[in-house]
């Protein structure tokens, strides 16, 4: 029997538009300066959709209307997204601009208002300029095309520096479904969805009930386990579209494969967090905190996460200097379950804190070591079988520069 | 009938030895390159003492030797504090130099052990130079001096920039009382006492038991609400002694001037807190958050502290970019009731958000004001009554470098 690493495929060159059924675009609107600031994601059918959003209590507008569309049937045909101006803390206007950029979609592709979600992001408290959306919405091509998929990837981002795709393959009823996604975000990343995007296509046939549950367990372990600067936003939300193209069975409980597909999803999932951690706000190094041996997995969560989030863990690893003391500081301040006197601290290969003691190591080979672009940081702390990953960067003079002058 | 205000006179240039009974000193052993590393304080007679320490799980060896000190008559007569090294994650050997430094301490004043408090700041994970502190506590100096105090408040300092000092006088049953304290700490300041060590001392006549219960409430309103980048630390304590050479009544819950002391306390604590906030690693600017009309107490402290708290809000006033924006983002972000249509939001005189919509500002003049040494923002929920504030600084390129070498 092959293992689900076997089983599920990467493909490098995948897109949201590999699943059969999808078409995207972007194109430039002037809403920013010169870069694409409209994107356009279609489904050819009415595809089961599932949706997480950010949690911060105050919620852009474009948010409230996605959660309406999705209301009616959880269903979408269209997601249209644009950058620049998050439509956050804009009031009753705000809410008519992202109505009016639902209603534009639904009357250009000729399908019911509740089929297309809209998403913003960028600047809070400014109001859209309908008159460059209205053009955007009108005049964006799309395709089943590389160029078509890059377009979106690109008009959804802000200070991001790349885009972020990931695509995998998996075979159900012997049909080859795919999974992939696009997202974008790297400042305030945090918990629950901040200043963060991701769409997700598949033309796997998932009912949305079980899609929305999928989806949650996978956030909880992937874009919810990432942190660049510990603000969260008001904007983010993760979209996953499943138009049943694949034509396989419907993946409800009771398939076999429902494991194997939330496994892809993961994958997926996994793929676009640490691809928003590389490129947090200046990053020049992606983290990667592994936590075992924790009493449970919500500790161990939590554990990692501190570590990965902790300013005073990414500004020594900025400086490539061994500070372990600062990452059982980062432990030690979490509400988890921690004996000090159990736990064994590595950074990378090498074992720094063990019985309680600092162990000997070589400055130098440590120090070799954070230079490196992906830095791993490993915690046992043996009170249990539990285990927690979280993703994050370095903080950098340039998070400061890019965040000193953002609006200006 | 004067106001406490009136009542509570601030002392310009009063120092730890203010209050009668108390000396102080510091001296340079070589623990630290250059600078003063070993502090004293003593009280001539036993004082009535009051501990807070960090809420860190990972505690350092003279937090375990000061709370079995405290255990015995909850009473003081000196502490001795070391810089440069944390004495944290230093295990049996870390416990036996803690005892060591209390040991010598109580024979060189001929004191019981247990009135003796041990203290340390500085990196973690490294054994203290026992041979230069065993020197340091037998020779160092301590007088009732401005020469000992500056020597005591020099001595405890780590990155900090400057010597953090605050004296408040008050009359009780016709005597002169004064409280005086000495702090240090700059970075890892975050909610409960981390990496910070406040010193008080009063000759106020106020039972231990009392004493604890003023100093717990006063710390979760003055020190509990500063923070400078989110990280806690593992060796920090307030402490305060008492040792009753004003010769008034004692103050227990029900001498009449019980709110009046506990009003003075709170002002030598917020005094030292704010100067904390103000020396943040790098920064350049003392932020002070207010929130009225919050639904609770613990609400308006959680908004109060993730505003001042946000990476993003902190880079914007460093950038002198009246980015409110991220204000609001950081209020929802909150677990504490907020309704966005409700809520006004300031910056200084500025009104930058209310009724849920942007209000007109002249971005001139908010950047002006953002360029001020002491920013105030404050946000007014209409959801309540209760109110409370914060204090913590910009994040600058200064943070970044300090840290990222901090070892090195």
């Amino acid at each position: 029997m092959k293992t689900k690493e076997a089983i599920i495929q990467k493909i490098e060159n995948g897109t949201l538009v590999t699943p059969k059924g999808f078409q995207a675009g972007g194109m430039h609107t002037g809403l920013r300066y010169a870069k694409k600031d409209l994107g356009m994601l279609v489904s050819l059918v009415p595809a089961e959709c599932a949706a997480v959003y950010t949690q911060n209590h105050v919620q852009a507008a474009p948010l409230t209307v996605t959660r309406e569309s999705l209301s009616k049937e959880q269903k979408l045909q269209a997601i249209v997204v644009n950058s620049a101006i998050a439509n956050a803390c804009t009031g009753e206007k705000g809410m008519k601009d992202a109505y009016d950029m639902r209603k534009l979609t639904a009357s250009r592709l000729d399908i019911p208002d509740h089929f297309v979600a809209v998403a913003s992001t960028g600047v809070i408290g400014e109001y859209l300029d309908m008159e460059k959306i209205k053009k955007g919405i009108e005049e964006v091509s799309f395709a089943r095309s590389k160029k078509g998929a890059e377009g979106f990837e690109e008009a959804i981002l802000t200070t991001d520096t790349f885009t972020k795709r990931s695509c995998y393959e998996l075979t159900i009823d012997d049909q080859k479904v795919t999974i992939a996604g696009a997202a974008k975000g790297s400042g305030m990343i945090h918990p629950n969805m901040a200043t963060m995007l991701a769409f997700i296509t598949t033309d796997a046939n998932v009912p949305a009930t079980v899609l929305q549950q999928m989806l949650k367990e996978v956030t909880d372990v992937t874009f919810n386990q990432i942190t660049v600067d510990g603000d969260t936003s008001t904007n983010d939300m993760v979209l996953v579209m499943a138009n049943g193209e694949a034509k396989h069975q419907p993946i409800d409980e009771h398939h076999p494969d429902v494991g194997l597909f939330k496994e892809g999803l993961r994958k997926v999932c996994e793929d676009l967090a640490k691809q928003i951690a590389r490129d947090g706000e200046g990053a020049t190094r992606l983290v990667e905190v592994s936590v075992q041996g924790a009493s449970s997995r919500a500790d161990a969560r939590v554990i990692a996460k501190n570590i990965v989030g902790s300013s005073l863990v990414k500004t020594a690893i900025y400086g490539s200097d061994a500070n372990w003391g600062r990452i059982v500081g980062a432990i030690g301040s979490s509400e988890a379950d921690v004996n000090p006197n159990e736990m064994e601290v590595y950074i990378g290969p090498h074992l720094m804190f063990k019985d309680g003691l600092p162990q000997s190591f070589s400055e130098e080979e440590v120090a070799e070591y954070l230079k490196q672009e992906e830095i791993r940081i490993s915690v046992v702390m043996h009170l249990g079988n539990e285990e927690g990953k979280a993703w994050g960067c370095d903080l950098t003079y340039d998070y400061v520069k890019i965040n000193a002058s953002y609006r200006t």
